[in-house]
């Protein structure tokens, strides 16, 4: 199988669109056309996945293929915005037809899951590693920023944090369901959420009218909290012990090394009832943590006791120059 | 340095705008928001070099990352497209910040010399390697496909081929010279154009309404033609000895394993003056090797001699599997 039968293989096992209406040009040319939905601006997010740091070395395809395009499709969530295509980058080693076909059921899964087509691609020899850009469209004034958080604004987090903590507590056990049951138990078992995150953009894109700030949860609870009070000039106050986690953990595992891509937002507190509702239409748990304040400090409480923060997840620790 | 802050150096590096007419919102959330030109199609492309094998190991960071730009920007081109805005996914094993500020550099300048401000980004731990999407905006009616080759156009390529070549037969020495230099003589010396491609996206927005199929050079002319006339369900004569290559070269080394990113493309034969004015403008040089023929079969002429065509480069050769 050459490189060019490679891609038919996978273009063709993805189910992509050549031709539709969004999708003027697709997989096939030197670039994707898209049509732009009229008088909305683009949003567009780039994050790469690497096997033996982003997701395990023995990770099947189907299951990195899904986290990775999850992980993307988070991105557009904490804007607002409505997916509209991806384009996906992958280096490979070697060529295992095993890992390539799980590779394009998982992709292909999420792709129907979040309606966001792949519109284009590349690949390569390399490490094992996936590169996504999704693209998605929101009009300007309904976009979510991390810098928009208010004073007096109640702090929000969809899902329950911490499944990359059991997952690493577990040795990252290898699940051997179905993708499709996986997908199935992945509100109740912290590993299947762990391999299939699940990106909130349904429920941001609903809500985006009452969201003031947001940002997704990629390194921690504690790192995005200070992201989003720094990046809007304010303080805030959340207690931890509201911050919902998985069963049998302490609640302050959420502050560090959470990737579980669930949003952190804030939105004026007289807007829950309306918020809750649109919560549960679209079936996305919310713990409401904390509140927005003026000033720039966070002060992080659990049960009485307040916390001090010290930075989130760091891809290059302070030991390397 | 933590990766945030290593974030911040490389955002201020790369000059990149936070905010602009055109870049609503750029490096700093978790998404970047781009205002599409009313009435335009978006054209997205993502390539991926792979240190080691998209560029030589030893190669400094400036080179890498013009390079990296110019080989996504040269796909917009072979679209017609006009470019809009990059993300840029950068992995590296650890931080040299020798590197990281050539990269800085090499990248600026290609984002400057080719009008495409960066909007994003990420970082992570991993083999050297740098994933770019680029993207552009071009009329629907404008874009240039490889599909569209029409019987009877004249077959033409832009720059000079072979660069690779000649570097490769060097052991891919390293230039030492500046980036400034070495872009000074990229038209004359063979190494300083491996590593500085010049992506023809001036030209090709400029003469988009006269090119009928197109398609950029990345594998060699060989591959490319064949690609240019099946997607055109046509044929195509082209006398290699037409094909402008370096100086010391045979033009069958254009065939294959050619990463020149030069166009090949094709007009009407009336069209020629009009052609050859544009691309004066421009100062793109332009070879008429050929013409698109009725039926399915490649004519590759050299010297009153047929060669045959079996194939371009191939990332995963036939022996993977």
């Amino acid at each position: 199988m050459n490189e060019f039968d490679l891609i038919d293989r996978i273009v063709t096992g993805l189910g992509c669109t050549r031709h539709s209406e969004d999708i003027v040009i697709g997989p096939g040319d030197d670039a994707a056309v898209v049509r732009m939905p009229q008088g909305e601006d683009l949003v567009s997010t780039q994050d790469v996945c690497i096997s033996g740091v982003h997701f395990p070395e023995d990770c099947p395809g189907n299951l990195a293929g899904y986290r990775a395009v999850a992980v993307n499709i988070s991105d557009l969530a904490s804007m607002g915005a409505k997916p509209l295509f991806m384009t996906i980058a992958v280096t490979m080693d070697g060529l295992s037809e095993t890992w390539l076909d799980g590779f394009i059921e998982g992709v292909r899964h999420a792709a129907q899951e979040y309606q966001c087509p792949i519109a284009g691609g590349n690949l390569a020899r390399g490490h094992l590693a996936i590169s996504i850009s999704a693209n998605g469209s929101v009009l300007r004034e309904d976009v979510l920023l991390r810098s928009t958080a208010l004073e007096g604004d109640a702090i929000w987090v969809t899902g329950t944090l911490g499944a990359t903590t059991i997952a690493k507590q577990r040795e990252f056990p290898i699940p051997t369901d179905s993708l499709q049951d996986l997908m199935n138990k992945r509100d109740d078992d912290p590993v299947a959420r762990y391999f299939l995150p699940h990106a909130r953009v349904d429920f941001a894109h609903r809500a985006r009218h009452l969201i003031h700030g947001c940002i997704d949860i990629s390194d921690g609870l504690g790192s995005e909290l200070n992201h989003l009070s720094s990046c809007s000039l304010v303080g805030a106050t959340i207690d931890l012990n509201c911050a919902p986690v998985w069963d049998g953990l302490n609640n302050s595992v959420s502050l560090l090394n959470d990737d579980s891509y669930e949003l952190l937002f804030t939105s004026g507190p007289d807007d829950v009832d309306e918020l809750t509702a649109i919560a549960r239409e679209s079936s996305t748990p919310l713990s409401r943590i904390g509140e927005i304040q003026a000033g720039k400090e966070l002060f992080i409480w659990q049960g009485g006791r307040r916390l001090t923060y010290s930075g989130g997840f760091k891809h290059f620790s302070d030991e390397i120059i």
